[in-house]
């Protein structure tokens, strides 16, 4: 990458109201809206039939605990407060898109709960409310009041944007003045144990024009690792804490050093990616070339030697966690929804730095694999944890395998997981559409309708992930831009039925054209087989089956034995007979391979017998819904 | 199995002083003697130079504080005294083979310090005599009294049989006595939290015939499970703690159900197959065919579904600890040098029940490839741990595979792998011959000089394990009975250079023999590739080479990237030319292969261009002895 290639701030995002999803997308909007939001708002009221979440009670309670009155306790993880925020922002995506009174009742109320927990001075956590006010910032290591404070933030610009309802922003903007009073001008020292406020401040400052927003952004991420013994001392100040968290585990919280000194992704991903978001966010607001670099060396760190095929990251347990490089087993993968979420924020904010067509790439390997693994079918279960490979009797059951289910557990009563991939799914279109002057950048194949703040107008259909024409109809637009698919090796381009070779520069087709134009782009689909970095020692010699940004799996109910299969990656690939008990569309593919016969003994000098057998693989987004089975991406070559 | 098959106790082992090792085994003994020996005695006594260990300073502080001296604190684990039996046992094997006066006299100077220790009412334990005299044996889940009394019961069994003493036998006996007191006499309920003292109970029962031994062993071994809350009504009524042990982790220390109804090995492994000695030692002592069944089934569990290629057992870092069925990583394993030695013993004992020929394979298995490979080659580095494949990198470093070191380690102060390698290591007589009326059984291929308590003579010349003819010269002997390993397809047998059959039944060979005559056995060691159960998922269509009962493996100082090449199965195996850093007579093993390019993207559509290479491979126990490198025992198959 050169230095000119760095420029401040590449295009504008799009509000949420301007696209109106169908297709894919669409299906999967219908999905949160229908199942998932309502799901939570049951869950968050403790309504009978859910688990205990206490969210809604525990705004109850703090409220009567400003006013006097007697109270509950605090229930649930110290960061409660996050999942109304979660929710909020959710709600507020989708009521952009399809009005809803009712649901826009429901959020009113949750948020003047929320505006009555608020303390005079602005402070704003339900936790230290209720009780234990003397507690109050001194476990930022641990207590997550930023962490809380930054769901709530972007909640209410959502909530802002979505429906021009101020309530929520004005009582955001008083917690935000809490903090700037607190860590700026009385200059309490230390940076957030769980990193998302920073991107939130941006967000907020992006709405508001709050130069105290710019200013406490910026504050946290550069005060970050300058002292990192911080949390030892926090630690030796105060007498009580959370989980036991080991204060001097400075890579857990990415700490160890000031972040433009960072070079490895390291430490709890969640936690990462959401730093790294914002401080690409600062960097593209404030031009901040040097952030800049520092964001472009740990996203390298992440996409050259610690992601996942499946766009998932974090693949140890061990504190939810970045590994080392290229240790990035299938089986025991930790892979968090939450982290691949996390991981898309990032590569969005990188792309407004920079117009580079990876960053795409990498928001639809994570979108269309690992983040849509985690929802089920139903919308009613949920993968926190996504390995690439499932072996019943092991995966879940041997004490290194525990986390990785072999199916999605309902909605818990702490969630963070489902309520992210809400925001995620019904936002999508932030992240497919963006506009800079009169070029339209399409980052994403999202079918459905546009309409960018210039007054130019999109209209995109395609099957896609399964069918790889997407065409557009557009007005008031004079360049249309598209990425281009680093696995799509023959691209076409065609405007009004003429081919045409429009530039292509870093990944992105720039295309001229006119009003009432229809183009349309021919991406290059074929199934292919990929192929692990022998780097990687836990796959050596594996292959796995790809088609689009869809990586697919080998399961159970479609093959006899997975694990005794390996495929000839030089015989054809096919199309399969759809199965019912999957939706509509989805294409299985079918492949050539060879099933070894059962051998009794563990070990054995006979050279295991082969029969050719034919395999049938699924998008990997899909396993686990039908029946408890066996699945691997990383299947043994032939 | 039929119920024929079994025979109380089908043979008599033999005493260590019956055995002159030469050759493989005699250069092992002489390791023991010359550097394992001398170097713990150093750590024990905390000379300069080694990491403290306090183990003779805390039976000094014990004495003090018996006789009310002003005293030093206890330190180290719960269970230090042991070291100080395992070492004594070493010794006692040692002088049975190789007197030596100076060493004779160190081990007396212990014994005195340990008999100083003894309380007057024959406790012995000096973590709780130096002080907490109050808290004997209010933690048995915890506190390793029985654990280390067993160690010391051992010792004094071992040493009584080499130099005739009866100094520490008597202090132990004086010991038991105690015990048999709480146990028996008043009742106090529970089981050794960490089972040893059964076995060697067994010991000093067959020693003494003293019949509390037995009573006690008896005891122990059916009280385990009856009630499997035991350890929790303990802890409830204690309130102190070692390391916070789960008391309702029944399968942690086989409590889960009386030992006869266990059915499937659990929990910390050499927990379990010392728990699984002392109860086929007491089964073949008594006949008791009921208890002998409950020990095939859990042999069974072992060999057929959680045994390494290495002998390895216990997969799992979690708890040290067996894991669910056909769950055997390479590169996490576990498979701690201790476990591999406890399954010795347990082979062994279950050999008293039933001559078989796979208890001598897995003796074997365990012998030659994991507890080897646990001492590095000049006797002053240990593993604990045993992986079948390291990653520079990534073992040792990654959270999952901290535990998996590269190098060995030299020795700790608090150890228990080291010293119970020493001890096997200079019994193995013990292991490879035992004698019942005029038959020898030869268990094992140890070369070197055999005197029998018939006063039958056998004297056995090979180079075995890299040799595979093993020639005998007998006299007073009538049958001469040879363990046939599963992996040799083809046997031969000479009398006098006369081809013979001799029966074969259940792995045995059964020749009748008369004085002078030269027995020959040449067994089929041609190296040969062995293929997993395809049940084992993590190895699943690779394979490993094989020579006779050496596991080989493929280590970076001889090939240029292990992980980046596989093996073609197909083609012919030969032998390389010696590596001057490994001993005289290792044979390196060459295959053909092939080596893939370097691949610098993660993901890759283009398949791995493949070089043809040479490949070479040294049996596993020698691994880690040039530098740090990869390893890997389970090759990708061509």
């Amino acid at each position: 990458m050169t230095q000119e290639m760095i420029v401040l701030k590449t295009m504008n995002s799009i509000p949420v109201s301007a696209y109106k999803s169908n297709g894919f997308i669409g299906s999967y909007q219908e999905l949160v809206r229908r199942e998932m939001i309502p799901y939570q708002h049951r869950v968050m009221r403790d309504e009978a039939g859910t688990e205990k979440s206490g969210v809604f009670s525990n705004f109850i309670n703090a409220g009567k605990a400003l006013r006097g009155e007697e109270h509950g306790d605090f229930y649930g993880m110290v960061f409660q407060d996050s999942d109304a925020g979660k929710w909020l922002e959710a709600v507020a995506y989708s009521l952009a898109a399809t009005p809803d009174e009712t649901l826009e009742k429901q959020a009113d109320e949750l948020i003047d709960l929320i505006a009555a927990a608020q303390d005079a001075d602005g402070y704003l956590d339900t936790r230290f409310t209720i009780s234990d006010r003397d507690k109050r910032w001194t476990n930022l290591l641990e207590a997550h009041e930023l962490y809380c404070a930054g769901h709530l933030i972007e909640a209410a610009c959502a909530y802002f944007e979505a429906t021009g309802k101020r309530r929520l922003l004005d009582v955001m903007l008083r917690c935000v003045g809490h903090i700037y009073r607190r860590f700026i001008k009385d200059g309490k020292p230390g940076f957030p144990g769980h990193p998302e406020i920073e991107l939130a401040l941006m967000k907020m400052y992006r709405i508001t024009s709050d130069s105290r927003c710019l200013e406490l952004a910026e504050h946290f991420i550069n005060i970050r690792g300058q002292d990192p013994d911080f949390y030892k001392k926090e630690k030796a100040a105060y007498n009580w804490t959370v989980w036991g968290n080991d204060a001097s585990d400075y890579n857990y919280q990415q700490s160890s050093q000031p972040v433009r000194r960072q070079t490895e992704a390291v430490g709890h991903a969640v936690r990462a990616v959401y730093l790294y978001t914002g401080m690409a966010d600062l960097a593209s607001e404030t031009g901040d070339k040097e952030l800049f670099k520092a964001c472009r060396r740990l996203w390298d760190s992440i996409v050259n030697r610690k992601l996942y095929i499946t766009g998932g990251i974090g693949s140890t347990v061990h504190g939810e966690a970045f590994s080392v490089d290229y240790d990035l087993p299938p089986d025991t993968a930790y892979s968090e929804t939450c982290a691949a979420i996390g991981l898309m924020f990032f590569a969005y904010r990188m792309l407004e730095n920079e117009v580079s067509g990876e960053y795409g790439d990498v928001m639809e390997q994570a979108f269309y694999n690992t983040i849509l693994a985690g929802i089920q079918l139903d919308g009613r279960g949920f993968f926190y944890v996504n390995p690439l490979e499932a072996v019943p009797g092991i995966s879940g059951a041997a004490p290194t395998h525990r986390h990785t289910l072999i199916k999605r557990p309902g909605w818990y009563a702490c969630a963070c997981c489902p309520p992210n991939a809400a925001r995620l799914i019904s936002s999508i279109g932030k992240y497919a559409y963006a506009e800079n002057g009169d070029t339209v950048y399409c980052h994403l194949y999202a079918s459905g309708d546009v309409t960018f703040e210039s007054g130019a107008r999109l209209c995109c259909k395609t099957d896609y992930p399964y069918d790889f024409t997407v065409s557009y109809k557009v007005s008031g637009i004079k360049t249309l831009s598209l990425r281009i698919p680093h696995w799509s090796k023959k691209t076409e381009f065609f405007i009004n039925g003429e081919p045409v070779s429009p530039v292509i520069k870093n990944g992105y087709a720039y295309i001229p054209v006119s009003d009432e134009d229809e183009i349309r782009l021919v991406l290059d689909g074929t199934p292919r087989f990929v192929f692990p970095s022998e780097r990687i020692h836990s796959v050596s010699a594996k292959t796995a089956l790809c088609m689009g940004p869809l990586v697919y799996c080998f399961e159970g109910a479609d093959n006899s034995d997975v694990i005794s299969s390996c495929v000839d990656t030089k015989a054809e690939i096919s199309q399969a007979v759809p199965d019912k008990k999957l939706p509509n569309g989805v294409i299985r593919l079918a492949v050539k391979g060879y099933i070894r016969e059962h051998q009794e003994r563990l070990y054995s000098c006979e050279p295991p017998r082969m029969k050719h057998c034919d395999l049938i693989a699924i998008p990997y987004s899909l396993w686990g819904n039908r029946g408890e089975n066996a699945m691997r991406v990383w299947m043994d070559r032939a």
